[in-house]
């Protein structure tokens, strides 16, 4: 019951725009007016500049029952995939990692232990990563954890590579491999559901340690810059894969006015991937390019960069951009299959409680 | 019940350490390594340095039923609010904002209207004080609203004003006057307590339009940095009001290893803060040292701008530093009184649900 409350509010439920149709209604109102602000909200990050310089800004809140379930999520787990999610949006701008601010909200069942394992795991993540923690704020909250991690990093300004830099021809590349994390996730969700069933079971996860990894532990691809460096190729645009791979594809084709086409053959899988996805009996392309939470680099080079890129191990051709504005998935018997974003929306999904 | 539960684990209630005590304890671990950052935690915010000109950097989270009660805060306000305490930080450091992140939590009792609300808030803020929104995270959660903002501001490195560079004999000096919001606060609460009771009672706040403004629509002091220039003074040490002026007084004198003596006599209050004060039966000074959310500067400068600051109406004299490591308020009767930190604690505190 509120004292100033309005008699006849209009109330449109936000999981009618979901999360990227309201953030763009709600920035609409923004524009830009500081010369140091060079790029707002609609990317992986923000860049301002100061003296020629980018500084490259990007923020994430995790919230406790819908971006994880502490049933099954150590928090040493969760403070260090908390930061790895922020610098993976930094390494999708090609800058490189300097600072995070990290804010905690919790509620009084967690003891300062808790808040310790969490920061054991920031602290790791922050010495792999080269990143120093400069600030943040610490509260409480009535209800679970939240977390927001503000990450800060640094780049040239010819170095800053956008979602909206793709032109026709350019050749889609994926790092590392993809659809890990989101049936590491289900393996999970089943065994917390046998446990809860039974308490004195003990969880059976010695069968799964890659996709446990990729969902529990994962990594920012901090070496695909060097790579890239290496071979003497400068993206045209780059996303990291956080939503899953048709969505971002989905994100670069629309912010570089294109089309695309990704082949299902040629979709990066791991082998214990592949065998999960059977045991869950669930299509592994399905997984590969609708899971999500991977935190690989997904990005478009020049078509000269082919013969440079076919051979790396870490890295892997599946398409190309168009100048349709079609964005198909090319299936083994050669179907044109339109990609959807049924990347996870926080306002629509939620984590098992 | 956790599947990887520690059967025995160690409980250490987070109200022993407290919200300072928690941050000192977690940051230790944390040593700076980039030759970008210049300072770290443990100052109104962070201050990173890409060639020679400084990023100043803050970020503070608010959660509902913690920070603010939505019974009798408007979101608009809220959204508003949320943006000036971050900025206050900033100008504590000397520094320009420049730009802001904002990442919201929101359950699904909230519409797409109350964000709209929030955000309009949170766009005045920026349109008053020349910010430009440039990213953040829009999410849901399982219960209440938690806003997280982290504010970017910039600086010559030369220009920047820590907490630790008071010296003996420095002047103390506070920018407007102090115990409104505070006092506001209490009588916001009191009027919830009576709607409460009866529903069809309109809220009596006529007769409170400064404090309600000073607790529901702080503003920031970005007018003090030009005071100053214009006088020619550079504070030797800074920090803004949000947890009251006994508690910020303490930081500024512990971070300059010295003490501190402020006169009873001294302190600004507005007529209808005593009025209220007296209405409430409080002490009018406990409210002006303890009280927070005021957003007011407290800073100190040089003996010698003694006459340039005594006349000027948005400043006052308080008191000054000593060489000894006591902090004392001076009573009108001459008494010495310690200074304590009685200020808000969220770990601690909690607003009325």
């Amino acid at each position: 019951m509120e004292m100033f409350e309005d008699k006849n509010p209009k109330r449109t439920p936000i999981s009618e725009l979901g999360e990227f149709g309201l953030i763009d209604h709600l920035v609409k109102a923004f524009p830009l007016k500081n010369s140091s602000s060079i790029l707002g909200p609609g990317d992986d990050a923000a860049v301002i500049d100061f003296n020629g310089k980018s500084t490259v800004v990007t923020t994430d809140m995790l919230v406790e029952g819908i971006h994880f379930n502490l049933s099954y999520v150590p928090l040493k787990h969760l403070g260090y995939k908390s930061v790895i999610v922020n610098l993976s949006d930094l390494y999708a701008m090609n800058a490189l990692p300097q600072q995070i601010t990290v804010s905690l909200a919790l509620s009084n069942r967690f003891p300062i232990e808790a808040v310790e394992e969490i920061y054991a795991g920031i602290q790791l993540a922050c010495e792999k990563y080269g990143v120093d923690l400069i600030g943040g704020d610490t509260t409480s909250s009535t209800s679970g954890l939240v977390i927001s991690i503000t990450a800060i990093g640094s780049a040239n300004q010819d170095e800053i590579v956008k979602r909206s830099g793709a032109k026709a021809n350019d050749l889609i590349v994926v790092s590392g491999d993809i659809g890990g994390a989101y049936i590491g996730l289900q393996v999970l969700e089943r065994e917390q559901a046998v446990f809860e069933a039974n308490p004195n079971t003990q969880p059976d996860l010695a069968a799964y340690p890659y996709v446990l990894e990729r969902q529990l532990k994962p990594e920012a691809r901090k070496d695909v810059r060097g790579i890239l460096e290496g071979l003497d190729i400068k993206p045209s645009s780059m996303i990291d894969i956080s939503d899953g791979l048709s969505s971002e594809m989905i994100h670069i084709s629309k912010a570089s006015n294109l089309g695309c086409k990704i082949f299902e053959d040629k979709l990066p899988l791991d082998p214990e991937v592949i065998r999960v996805c059977e045991e869950f009996n669930v299509d592994h392309t399905t997984m590969a390019i609708n899971g999500g939470e991977d935190y690989e680099l997904l990005f478009t080079v020049p078509l000269e960069a082919h013969d440079k890129i076919k051979d790396n191990p870490s890295l892997t051709l599946i398409g190309h951009m168009t100048e349709s504005d079609g964005m198909f998935l090319v299936t083994r018997d050669g179907a044109e299959v339109p990609l959807t974003a049924k990347g996870w929306d926080p306002f629509l999904n939620k984590d098992a409680d």
